[in-house]
């Protein structure tokens, strides 16, 4: 018997993510401290292990209230079956952030609602299978059980899935300092063509590149060297096939290089992009001059900036 | 002016290095603490600048005596050069491990020159700088300047070459129990060979993978995480093609793993393989059953157990 008290209800916030990071496409992500995605499950002990969705703000109606369609309800409801919980559940959704703009919003509603559960039923199960269930969420969003959101949602901080078969993943340790700018233009880019459009075959040069630079990412990540960090922070295979789908993309990136950010690149498979800065100070600097060159095409769009997250999900209530 | 005592004649040992590293094509290396080889400087203050080399130990007299085709006189010569300093020097070179074998023959012996120069005439010149000149003589040995071996024999540990244009070269940590067998089969594989029968194109997909164990063994190396670093171990885009040339290497990566070690790979561009494995213990445990292997097709062979090299270059006398 667990000591802690029996709550009947619960919030959680899980945070919005970065995946890929540049050179670290399909493998990495990393998580903000904002925003994010708010889950609240009401926990109904009536033996009938019934999971229903309650309702769903800041979708603009878009997402499916059904809970087998839903990625938030499909987490719980495997939840309840993997544990043996026979309580219904009720499911109640604030999204936070746009959906399918390359900033996990998906995975923090998956990841909210299985940390929910947890933090609910307190069943005591290993964050490893917890993930496992939000990729099931993932699969019901986007097609494929992809863990480069989900997990750092899950685990906070920078994550590296090195393999899916058998899935390993590695929390990696975040400089303090470490801030992101998120930038989210008001442009739409599929995931499919941002997937279908990418070459199926790489140079064995380019990949030589490429893993040099993961290598750098992730000796900068532990030994919280910045320089190494920005210089480590390109990608070879992927940005320069996806980059044409992104409006300004070169420009936005010129631009916030040039005022001081470590390194710029798609968030996800886009529309958003993001910066990764050293401190508050430095990553504020960039967002007027970005904001600008957004306004100067007339593209409207949201800047976040956000300390990286250490944490993962929160319990709000 | 220097308070070390000036000294006229001084030996110096470079250690033999494993380049590539499995996941690490092109880009990481790591040194032994043995074998290595020994290169003598005696200096002669007559102000003309003349290097010679007076003798050559244990190449079976394979290696070029003029200066200017030697490695070690390349990068006596070149150090000279861009100090300014004019005194002769005379070069003597112990070989201490077999010639082209994928063990960096060369550059232990350009890495113990240049670093018996930096001893002896104490011009305060940045490892960086070292390092040039030594890849200097890797070109007059092996055609190109790459860093793999140099970086490694001279910083000592593992390193990273995260680019070369410009060279960044990363030294990362080394967990305490790393333990290295090397295995130099008496089987001839010509680099020019190895290089030119991989493939010029990877697909996207393995490139990914080969990131992954590249970010999963970094990691590793930081958090001494000896399981991590053996899942890291692998790779997908070299070995396959490569190992086609080294006689009974399948055979011999099986028995490895079989008795213990954390990973198995080929050294540099082969013939020679590398175990590594966590302690002295079980890298010992893993010789007698791979000389097994060897000796059961009737190929003989030199084996190496030795600690993972945490220091470069040592001055002997």
């Amino acid at each position: 018997m667990s000591d802690k008290e029996i709550k009947n209800k619960i919030k959680v916030f899980a945070p919005a993510t970065v995946a890929n990071v540049s050179c670290g496409f399909d493998i990495l992500g990393f998580a903000l401290s904002n925003p994010g995605d708010e889950v609240t499950l009401q926990r109904i002990p009536d033996g009938k292990g019934n999971v229903n969705i309650s309702g769903i703000s800041g979708d603009g109606g878009r997402l499916p209230k059904e809970v087998d369609e839903n990625t938030a309800g499909v987490a719980v409801k495997l939840y309840l079956k993997n544990t043996g919980i026979s309580d219904s559940v009720e499911i109640s959704i604030a999204k936070q952030m746009p959906l399918g703009s390359g900033m996990g919003s998906s995975a923090a509603s998956a990841v909210a609602a299985v940390a929910a559960c947890e933090a609910l039923f307190d069943a005591g199960m290993p964050l490893i299978d917890q993930l496992k269930i939000a990729m099931e969420g993932e699969r019901k969003a986007c097609g494929t059980a992809h863990a480069d959101n989900v997990a750092p949602a899950l685990y906070g901080g920078f994550t590296l899935i090195r393999s899916y078969q058998p899935l390993d993943v590695v929390r990696l340790p975040v400089p303090e300092k470490l801030y992101c700018v998120l930038i989210n233009p008001d442009v739409e880019v599929r995931t499919q063509s941002a997937r279908e459009i990418l070459k199926q075959k790489v140079s064995l040069q380019d990949a030589v590149i490429q893993t040099g630079n993961v290598a750098g990412l992730i000796s900068a990540l532990y030994s919280e060297d910045y320089e190494l960090l920005s210089r480590s922070l390109q990608d070879v295979l992927v940005e320069p096939i996806r980059k044409i789908l992104i409006p300004v993309y070169d420009k936005m990136k010129y631009t916030a290089l040039e005022n001081g950010a470590l390194g710029y690149g798609i968030s996800g498979s886009g529309p958003s992009m993001f910066a990764l800065c050293e401190g508050r100070e430095s990553a504020e600097k960039i967002v007027k001059p970005l904001n600008e060159v957004l306004d100067n095409v007339g593209i409207s769009g949201k800047i976040y900036v956000s300390q990286v997250n250490q944490d993962g999900p929160v319990v709000k209530e």
